[in-house]
């Protein structure tokens, strides 16, 4: 057996508990598989005296996780305080500068600074490990990092909020519109009180830029992500998804094109048989397209405490084996400074839904709007009007053959000027396998 | 840099051609992920002429793998010759008792031998990976051994066959009895000339016994495993499971149970909601039910020269950055000697076709030898006799809740005594998410 590894943890919430547990319960397993032992010697929270079920008495608190983070008792930090700034960058950066190792579940503070962090790791020969910051239970950073490394990796595309898919399904499963799946969504935990950081897209960009670097070996850019939310999805959309053989996810997408790295997150049409759309409440699920593999998808748990923490404990349990993988998989002067696939050049199919005015000629006018930028129609579904809405738009479904974004936008431009539409168009991109 | 990992690939087969063109086409990404060039400086074939469309004018050409195996002109020694004795055992133990590390896709030489080689390996302080061995490009080994380290696993299953899943799915999908979905998976190269090995259920085991020994920590006992094919499984079973919610799949499935540890090979049924149910076709996939992710689920290639050669050259990478995990996550003296659990203990809910002389009484005699033995049955399908058999057996299905193989076994027993049956009763074990 080698010395033991001292660990310290700061924040002590749902995931802190469920690790210091855990690192409790699997301490012979730990050991047998690392050559020794693995304790927690330090701890930080907000609270000192709160119950959390854990028993802290064996190791040394700390007011200031920046304190804990370069204490001479710990060989390796755990931040689980959340956010990009303030104590948890302070103590990372103090824990990469006392030459310690760093776990972290933090995917905001990675997004924003992973770049400078792990060359601050590499500077001091330290690991800087954040499997549990990405589709929580899942080990996708591994997979990426490790797993493949004989690949080129072409896409990289999942599930990655839970709160998301929770409320898609539901909405779907449940056909209750969007506001009343979010409110249930909040009253189980799912959501926030304000949900606009999952609903909006901006948590799956988070994770998205760490895989998308891990995917391509490239410098993390979370500012060069186009992000959409699923706050426009509607019960009509649905019910023309599943009619046509689709299903609607929040995806984060990361590709390589001819014209840069695509990074974007958006409302997706994924075909019914796809193992993507079978991926149902706040399950995540990540599928990798690269030319030896071709296809690997992992569905798993993306968040709640225990997963999270099975996360974070492996990365320690590595660590404690003395495995030392660059963060981003290449060491950081090798990362590649990414060119960004401008989302006006995407090319795909898109989901179009019109809300046209009837009368004489729209349709023929809509379909002169989009032949004329060379577009074409796989399908087109004019929906039969309800009986009470005689003389009112028409729902008019288009699904578009591959073709790019910027000629999609013009066309609904083009129809929205002709005010031949009610409503704003809704245009959802079509994912393919 | 540090100095070149050189390598020695033994068996030029597909894999093997794979393997040399993925380390020459990734050299750059696996030198800057290493820190150190990764160079094939040997190989052995039996034929040193062939044409294999991948230049190894840069290595030295041993005629004996054994030769190479121990030559000092390499580090690490990939085994891709199959066969669970001769030149194969032969050539990983030279390698080993030589102190260089092995990277072997064969799931043979491990099912029969993976302990003692693992012990050899521990000896002498040289890794042995075997990622490519089961389910192909899926990156089973690494997440079990590593990616779950603080987890206890209660279980683990999945389609490990590809040439199975293919005869099965096409039976399903195109309504082919199995003769000629063989015949077809043969022609399309997915099946041998002798299938046995294949859809007998024998290759399933040898994978399993490398993921249950992986899973608990336990001494691999391939000799341990209980083995049924799929060899009779009809299409009126498919229709059957059809109509009642169910796919089936051959299975390996290892799990805990309080009186020892499953390793079973046989048809399943599962259900068709679960992700299992829809890998379709010569696709692979593994779920593991543990403590804190709860259920993790890995869909890819299970075979194919660049996926299995995508195993190959992850091991190889991290071997070549010095990563060192006990081949089997423990030590082996911490690996523990499992106890069987009897398949006649096993309990889960089973599938029962009967083919029922049509006489008075018959149904109510078979619902008595069924009931006598307290098994409650989820439902029961009788269905109309064809036009043409009048008179004739009665198809019947009865779908049973949990209860025990010995007592189902013991229930068919006495249902074929009793001469209430034309054929030999089906049962297929119900496998629940």
């Amino acid at each position: 057996m080698g010395e033991a590894l001292r660990v310290g943890v700061a924040g002590l919430g749902t995931v802190g508990a469920s690790v210091i547990r855990m690192l409790e319960t699997q301490s012979q397993a730990l050991a047998a598989r690392s050559g020794r032992a693995v304790r927690v010697t330090g701890v930080s929270a907000r609270d000192r005296t709160k119950d959390r079920g854990v028993d802290i008495a064996g190791a040394r608190f700390h007011e200031d996780p920046v304190e804990l983070a370069a204490s001479p008792d710990i060989d390796l930090f755990v931040e689980l305080i959340g956010g990009d700034e303030g104590p948890a960058r302070q103590a990372v950066e103090a824990a990469l500068d006392a030459r310690k190792s760093v776990v972290t579940a933090n995917k905001a503070l990675l997004a924003k600074h992973g770049l400078a962090l792990a060359a601050l790791a590499e500077a001091h020969g330290v690991a800087l490990a954040f499997e549990a910051s990405v589709a929580g239970g899942i080990p996708i950073v591994k997979t990426l990092r490790e797993g493949l490394a004989g690949n080129s990796i072409e896409r990289v595309y999942g599930i990655l909020n839970g709160t998301c898919n929770y409320i898609l399904s539901r909405m779907e499963t449940e056909n209750m519109p969007f506001d009343v799946c979010l409110k249930e969504a909040q009253n189980l935990g799912y959501a926030e009180a304000d949900p606009t950081f999952d609903i909006g897209g901006f948590d799956t960009a988070h994770k998205l830029a760490i895989l998308a670097s891990l995917a391509f070996g490239t410098k993390i850019a979370a500012d060069k992500i186009d992000v959409e939310g699923i706050e426009r999805i509607t019960l009509a959309d649905l019910r023309a998804a599943d009619e046509l053989g689709y299903r609607i996810k929040l995806l984060g997408v990361a590709q390589r094109t001819e014209h840069g790295i695509e990074q974007r997150v958006h409302p997706t049409m994924v075909p019914k048989s796809s193992a993507i759309a079978q991926v149902m409440g706040v399950t995540n699920a990540v599928t990798i397209d690269a030319d030896a593999v071709h296809e690997l998808t992992l569905v798993g748990p993306g968040a709640g405490g225990a997963a999270t923490a099975s996360a974070v404990v492996a990365d320690i349990s590595d660590i404690a084996k003395g495995v030392r993988s660059a963060p981003f998989g290449l060491p950081c002067a090798a990362l590649a400074t990414p060119t960004r696939g401008e989302m006006q050049r995407h090319e795909g199919g898109y989901y179009i839904r019109l809300s046209v005015h009837d009368r004489p000629g729209a349709m023929a006018a809509i379909a002169a709007r989009v032949a004329e930028r060379g577009i074409s129609l796989e399908s087109i579904v004019q929906r039969a009007r309800r009986g009470d809405s005689k003389g009112g738009p028409v729902p008019v479904v288009l699904i578009t053959y591959a073709t790019t974004e910027r000629l999609v936008r013009e066309a609904l431009d083009a129809i929205a000027a002709g005010g031949l539409v009610a409503e704003r168009p809704q245009m959802i991109r079509i994912e393919r396998e």
